[in-house]
C-alpha cells in the first residue's frame, strides 16, 4: 500500500498578496464610478494590469468570474477585503513619534483600510504621558502591558536604526505577530513573527533605472 | 521578399528592476562581510531569494556568472549599480516639508544611494527663503527656475492629496522626468514622465493577510 500524500495548500506568493491590495483599490474606484460588472480584460486595460495575471492571482482563492459577465465589482471587492483581513479593524502600535512616526500616524491610507493606531510608544520625556489626537503616548517600559491590554497584533516601527532591534525584541516578547519596519536595518525576529521592511529608496531606484536607460 | 522583423529589446519587468535593488543591497552586505564570490544558490539561501529568479533577472542584462565560481561580489554589485543608475549622483527636488516631507528629507537611505535633495519646495511663509541642513526652501512659483538651474530630473512629492495634481503639473511643465509620489491620489502625467506611487498601506495589508489567514 502506498501512503496517501498529505494535502498541502498552495503557497500564495507575496507578490500575489500585494497585487490583491492593488485590485481592491481598482475595484473601490470602479464602485465609486458606478461600474457594476467588469471583465478581467477591461479591468486590466483600465488600470494597466495584466489580465492573465489577474486571473491567475484570483484563482488561488476561488472562482470569482461569471461567464459572459465578468466580475461583480462590489462582490469581488468584498471578497478580496475579506481575504486581506480588511473586513475588520486592526489596532496597531506605532513605535517612534519622530518625523516619520508623526507622518505615519497621520497617514490617511492606514485608517481607511481599517488600521487604527491605538497606542504610540516613544521614550521622549516631552511626549510620554501625553496624547496625540486622543491616542495615548507611553514609554517603552509600558509597551508590553499596553499591547496585551489592547489585543494588538501589528506594530509599525519608525525608530532610528540603532534602536530598532531592541524595540523589535520587546515587541515580539509582548506578543506582536506582525511588524512593519521603516528603520533601514536588517532585523531578526522569531519564525512565527512576520517582519516586513519598507525601504523607500528602492522606489527611487526604479526611477533612476529608467532615467539612466533613457540617457544611453 | 519578406521584410526583416525590426529588433525590439525585451521589456524589463518592473519587478525585475525592483529585485535588482534588492540584489544590490545583498551584494553590499556580502562585500562588507568580506565575501569575494558567491553562487546564485548561496546568494538565494542567504537572503531568502529564489535562485532561478535571480538568474532570470540578471539574464536580461548580460552573463554575470562564471562557471565553477559564481558571481564576483564587487564586480556584480558595481554592474547592478551602473544598470540602476546608482553610479552617479541624482539631484532631487522635494516638494512638501510637512511631517512626511521632513522624514523623507532626513531619510538616510536616499542619500546613501546617491539621491541628494538639492532643493525643497514649500509655500509655507514660515519656511520659504530659509534653509534646512544647508538646502534652500523655495516657494512653488520658483520651482521651475530652480529645477532648470540645478538640472533636476527627479522629484519626490509629499504634499496633501488635494494639492498633489497641481504640484505634479508644475513639475512636469518644469521638465521633471520622474516623480515619486507619496500623496494617496491617482495622478495624471504625460507619457514621457514616469510616475511611481508609494502606497504605504499596501505593506500593512500583506501583514493583515497573513494574520487573517492564521486566524481561520
Amino acid at each position: 500500500m502506498t501512503p496517501r500524500p498529505s494535502y498541502r495548500p498552495p503557497k500564495i506568493p507575496d507578490m500575489t498578496v500585494r497585487r490583491l491590495s492593488v485590485y481592491t483599490r481598482c475595484l473601490l474606484q470602479l464602485e465609486e464610478d458606478g461600474v457594476k460588472t467588469i471583465s478581467s480584460q477591461e479591468l486590466a486595460e483600465r488600470f494597466n494590469l495584466n489580465s492573465a495575471q489577474v486571473r491567475k492571482d484570483l484563482a488561488y482563492f476561488g472562482e470569482f468570474g461569471v461567464r459572459g459577465i465578468g466580475y461583480y465589482v462590489s462582490g469581488l471587492k468584498a471578497e478580496l477585503q475579506r481575504i486581506l483581513g480588511l473586513d475588520r479593524a486592526w489596532p496597531v502600535a506605532l513605535v517612534g513619534l519622530g518625523n516619520l512616526g508623526s507622518a505615519l500616524f497621520h497617514y490617511k491610507g492606514f485608517s481607511r483600510q481599517g488600521f487604527r493606531v491605538s497606542v504610540v510608544v516613544d521614550d521622549d520625556p516631552a511626549k510620554v504621558g501625553r496624547e496625540v489626537d486622543g491616542i495615548p503616548i507611553v514609554a517603552s517600559r509600558d509597551l508590553a502591558h499596553e499591547i496585551k491590554a489592547r489585543g494588538i497584533q501589528i506594530a509599525v516601527v519608525a525608530v532610528p536604526v540603532e534602536a530598532a532591534q531592541a524595540v523589535v525584541d520587546q515587541l515580539v516578547a509582548a506578543g506582536i505577530k506582525a511588524i512593519l519596519n521603516f528603520a533601514p536595518a536588517r532585523l531578526k525576529v522569531s519564525r512565527d513573527v512576520r517582519l516586513k521592511d519598507v525601504d523607500l529608496s528602492i522606489e527611487l531606484e526604479t526611477l533612476s533605472f529608467y532615467l539612466a536607460k533613457g540617457g544611453r
